[in-house]
């Protein structure tokens, strides 16, 4: 077996975990087009699951030296992006649901 | 940056891997220590995130070429055992709790 270099490992890793992300955004853009209340607890707990989920993946290839910490947060942070942006296109806007407690 | 061998990053990965399996049975035995009912739902869920977390980085160190499948298999399956041994010292045997639905 060949030793993969330093560059190598960084950049299969990091296609490995956005490759992750992806899926998890797959699967909540098929919830907001399928759920009439994507609000519901149900959903927001496959969310977290899956979020701690590659949150867990992302830091086992932080300590085993593949990405850096940086890199893990930006995988998140586009993540979080990419979700705000479709929850922006499917839910309500802030000022038009009053009944928030 | 030197490069790691991949015996290097084997070793690593799977070090890392079983101090994770490690905090979970740390994790669960504080539970039973402490839980009077260990069977409560509560508890099943904190080990099924956790389970669930760790398979997850498992499963990122095998794609990633870590660690073998079979190596993969053999920390959970380890974890597993250790699981039933201390559910087997402070839980009462099947036998003694007749009241399963």
């Amino acid at each position: 077996m060949s030793t993969p270099t330093q560059t190598d490992l960084n950049q299969r890793a990091e296609q490995l975990l956005r490759e992750d992300a992806q899926k998890i955004q797959q699967l909540i853009k098929v919830q907001l087009e399928n759920l009439t209340a994507p609000k519901c607890p149900l959903y927001e707990e496959v969310l977290d699951t899956q979020m701690f989920g590659l949150s867990r993946e992302i830091d086992f290839a932080v300590r085993a030296g593949l990405i850096t910490r940086a890199q893990g947060r930006e995988i998140i942070s586009d993540l979080e992006q990419e979700l705000a942006h479709l929850y922006s296109i499917v839910l309500p806007s802030p000022t038009e649901q009053q009944e928030s407690e």
